[in-house]
């Protein structure tokens, strides 16, 4: 299934996708939440669509997508979670997984108008395959429990401020990863039986350029070891979103020119759909 | 003012204390949140309760007492924030203000049992004012605005596992600062009109054993410039609790044992309350 929350900010409305169509979900749930993940939610949005009960979500063609889940208790991040983009970082890669915070405020529609910070001269893309938890996940015992707390998966762009990361932080990279609408989220919400998370292909542009082009497959640390890993420090909660780390191919490599101004990012990774931001200053 | 939860951990009734009587609030606000310190709520409840609108809350002397604000949606913290910390932490103190997230799953009560992480061999107590946004903050004018932004003062307990947050971290500090009820918040939500918020004694005790001491008057950034430093990298929401860093006299100096089963841990802060956290293993 494909999980989406169409509408203006603040107005979105839970929706199914099914064959290219928006289904109206409001007679199932109020919102694509955790409460709705950790509650069978899913089960009933099927067994509504199975039943014929999903009215058409009128004028969904041409209204605005919001991030398929509402904020997140959490956005945690691994960090340097691809060989090659550890080495553009100027890194080794991590022989643990690294784990830093977003601000779950941060968390915007795919496609929401994307601001440059005020200040900012090193505003970067990420693409990451963002995974969003659908049970509590408190000491789970092995990585291969984590898929059953696990609702599905999306894209992500994990935006972020390189000087205000790395150059005035103190060496804590939250400063330059909270920034308002530094999260694009979505399209879509999909369910894990309709992708095969192991080998997804990532992909980023700017202004039509191929910036970044890999594989969840080049992951150090995969998705399972992650849930599984990040139970032991903290309790992911229904709703959160995990972001697995992004491919070599980011500005920061000294590759790329940083972000300005009338750029367009585009995002995308197989089955999950895509992305594209246009860039102005806040 | 002082605000403060009473009830169950999930059964919490908003109350408001004078004169060592709590008082319910129930008939104000459903809960102490950040949209009823946004909304002009503080102002409703003195009304209330200068007009003897508000019944006392029976069996509050003897009931649990929660977080003073239900769960903040970000839990901001400012590191190294004293210069002797800073020195005994090994480094020094630093120049610009560092930022760091503990995930808001954390926020517990201020007597709830506390619990040593599975695994954890080095869990360090950190006594800290803690502030309570009461509006949002983005790209503030000067340091100046900030207390604008402000509800009130919290004594908070940011508990920290020095192997994780130091060790097996690749350097991010929140690996070991989001473990669960690692943040103990209370007992009172008390507004700016009732302490000096730049001169408040901070102690810690364990088993009754002296061990941080200090004032707030030592910050190296005081509260109004960091939420106006913060408010440049990301937007504080209301009911967002902001750290602002422990003084010396914490486990990682060296000086002290870490914490262990059946140790008791009390923080406080002078007209902010005082917290009394007994450990047990998780």
């Amino acid at each position: 299934m494909r999980f989406a929350r169409i509408g203006a900010i603040g107005e979105e409305r839970p929706a199914l996708l099914v064959d290219g169509t928006y289904y109206d979900l409001s007679g199932v749930t109020d919102d694509i939440t955790g409460g709705f993940l950790s509650t069978g939610g899913p089960e009933r949005a099927r067994a509504a669509f199975d039943g014929g009960e999903l009215p058409e979500l009128p004028g969904a063609a041409s209204a605005r997508v919001g991030a398929p889940i509402a904020r997140p208790s959490a956005v945690v991040c691994i960090g340097m979670n691809y060989a090659a983009h550890a080495a553009e970082s100027g890194s080794a890669p991590p022989t643990v997984p690294i784990l830093f915070l977003k601000t779950p405020n941060t968390v915007v529609g795919p496609d929401d108008v994307a601001r440059i910070p005020r200040g900012s001269t090193k505003t970067d893309w990420e693409v990451e395959l963002g995974v969003v938890i659908g049970e509590r996940a408190s000491y789970l015992d092995s990585p291969a429990d984590s898929i059953r707390h696990i609702a599905g998966f999306v894209v992500a762009n994990d935006l972020s401020e390189r000087e205000w990361q790395l150059e005035i932080s103190g060496g804590q990279w939250s400063k330059g990863k909270s920034a308002p609408g530094f999260t694009p989220v979505g399209p879509w919400l999909v369910t894990p039986d309709e992708v095969d998370y192991r080998d997804l292909r990532l992909q980023s542009r700017v202004n039509g350029e191929p910036r970044q082009d890999s594989t969840t497959a080049d992951l150090i640390f995969d998705v399972d070891r992650i849930v599984y890993d990040l139970s032991q420090y903290l309790t992911l909660e229904p709703g959160d979103l995990v972001l697995t780390g992004t491919p070599e191919g980011v500005a920061l490599s000294g590759r790329f020119p940083y972000l300005k101004a009338g750029d367009v990012v585009e995002i995308e990774i197989d089955g999950l759909g895509l992305q594209r931001q246009e860039f102005v200053d806040a």
